[in-house]
């Protein structure tokens, strides 16, 4: 059977078949099919804001992964930004450029996938743009949210002596990406790492509330990049121990043969694990609030007053990592 | 001299050219550079958001408009939604992906006339997101600004009875497209019309403010179409006299002869100018504003009871267009 095409459609047929599928909530007053959207805030609240783009060939692989997952990850990518403040999302916007393959079945999968997972997060798609593509599939995505005022957690507030931390686990993304593009079937959970992250929101509302962590970002580009980030916009320095790097069983397994893996565990990125520093008297409060959450929470490093990052092995020696980072623009 | 390209720069030094050539405003707590910005919003505002796409082959043609150009039309085609609802642009998120043939030099036009552009709005460039793109260049662009609560006017509003206006002159931005799809050269001031559009805040917040407006809405998919969108939200019908349409003197120049280019002025779109409706007893009150404003507000026809728009000719007859605007995936 002939899929449908989107010419039959239309451009105000696809919207109004989205604007179908979204509920709303108390403080958006008017949501899809108007020049704009219009939000309520509480004068108690600051507005944040964060915006990706996400374009096939460039951020994903159709073949590897499908279009439910890819709406799902869409969100939680952009929610994650959310989560690294210490923010609630409340909204977003969805911008699709659609290739003529694309029927409207796939679309219906991928608005599901948004749909779904904005749900999840609390949040729920306010507005977008929609056209045609004539090459890749385009989607850009911005979230709002929100945060009591005062308590967005920047990357910018460590200082010297603070400890490191990183939720779950790292590396397990870039992992399923190394397999796939050898050609190579990740294990589900692993794939399921890189398809469909999670955005810490839980924990990073929590780390926001209590004040306990003094600067915060998401591992997106990377441990080292996104530490660096962090030590940057602090004007610090910082040490990570190596053997404290959060690794899952799935990751651990696949290192025996194959150490140079570890490396994706520092420079992988698309994590989407927030990493985050706090005075070191917090050390017990932390560990509480991993339990509360059922989240693992690992000390990995230390802030000190020296530019730069150093991992360090067991042994004291430097660990020689290749790559600082994903760069859009390296060669 | 070969241009320098962004692989040297690289994507952090992208981000910090950009952010050197933008400024803030005082509702602006944090910028560009952490994983979101934090905005303070007074409590007696609502926050209006709206989001476009802009794509190379689809929107624009890097050899009919300068890059300049193209930074200013990104800004003032997505600030025109927040005009549409009365409301004052206040920030701008800009995704771009970059494809390998555009160098630096390029990207610091498009920039200094988006930077520029937003300015000249009483806007900011508040974050973003940059990447490669092996194919188009690609564009995004979100833009918050604010109202007072419940002075946004909605494109619902409209009763039957009131007056349809219509700001400055419809068409010439499609007519300036037309030439240069046939290879001719528009006058500058009507490539200036497709190019350089100005959203027209000041009118669409002096209409919000003085609640003259019942409805409002920008035409950028065509006067029909955008007619068509406004009196379908409100459940009402129009009837518009041929004659009355606002045409500049290089569109009635370009008439005889080609008759049938009246046509662009009601269905060819990315005029944005402003459309809206009022009750029969403020038409004084908006002579007025156009007098105040020094911008051209013209009476265009009436809202009725009926469902449906009808364009009429001077004798009485319907005028047969054929097209009824712009839908991206319309064969």
């Amino acid at each position: 059977m002939k899929k449908k095409g989107l010419s039959e459609l239309g451009e105000f047929g696809l919207i109004e078949r989205i604007r179908s599928q979204v509920g709303t909530t108390s403080s958006l007053r008017l949501g899809i099919g108007d020049d704009c959207s219009i939000q309520t805030i509480d004068g108690s609240l600051e507005i944040l804001t964060s915006t990706d783009l996400l374009i096939e060939g460039v951020h994903f692989n159709l073949s590897w992964t499908d279009l439910t997952q890819l709406g799902r990850k869409s969100v939680a990518v952009n929610v994650s930004d959310i989560a690294a403040m210490g923010g609630t999302p409340r909204s977003l916007y969805l911008g699709i450029a659609v290739p003529p393959n694309l029927s409207i079945e796939d679309l219906d999968l991928f608005i599901h996938g948004f749909v779904s997972a904005a749900k999840e997060y609390g949040a729920v798609l306010a507005g977008g743009d929609t056209c045609r593509s004539s090459g890749p599939l385009i989607i850009s995505v911005t979230v709002q949210g929100e945060v009591r005022q005062g308590r967005g957690v920047t990357r910018s507030g460590a200082d010297s002596g603070d400890l490191v931390f990183v939720s779950g686990s790292l590396g397990d993304s870039a992992l399923a990406l190394k397999l796939l593009q050898d050609g190579e079937q990740p294990a589900a959970e692993l794939a399921e790492r890189h398809h469909c992250p999670q955005a810490r929101v839980s924990l990073g509302c929590r780390l926001a509330e209590s004040g306990l962590a003094s600067a915060m970002i998401d591992v997106s580009d990377g441990l080292v990049a996104d530490l660096g980030h962090l030590i940057t916009a602090s004007a610090k320095g910082a040490i990570v121990q190596l053997e404290k790097i959060p690794l899952s069983p799935f990751f651990q397994n696949s290192l025996p043969g194959h150490l140079e893996r570890m490396e994706l565990a520092l420079t992988g990125g698309e994590d989407y694990e927030l990493l985050f520093t706090s005075a070191a008297q917090n050390e017990r409060n932390i560990e509480q609030l991993a339990d509360e959450l059922n989240l693992s929470l690992s000390c990995i490093g230390k802030i000190n007053d020296d530019g730069g990052l150093q991992v360090l092995q067991e042994d004291g020696s430097l660990y020689p990592y290749r790559h600082s980072g994903f760069d859009h623009f390296s060669k």
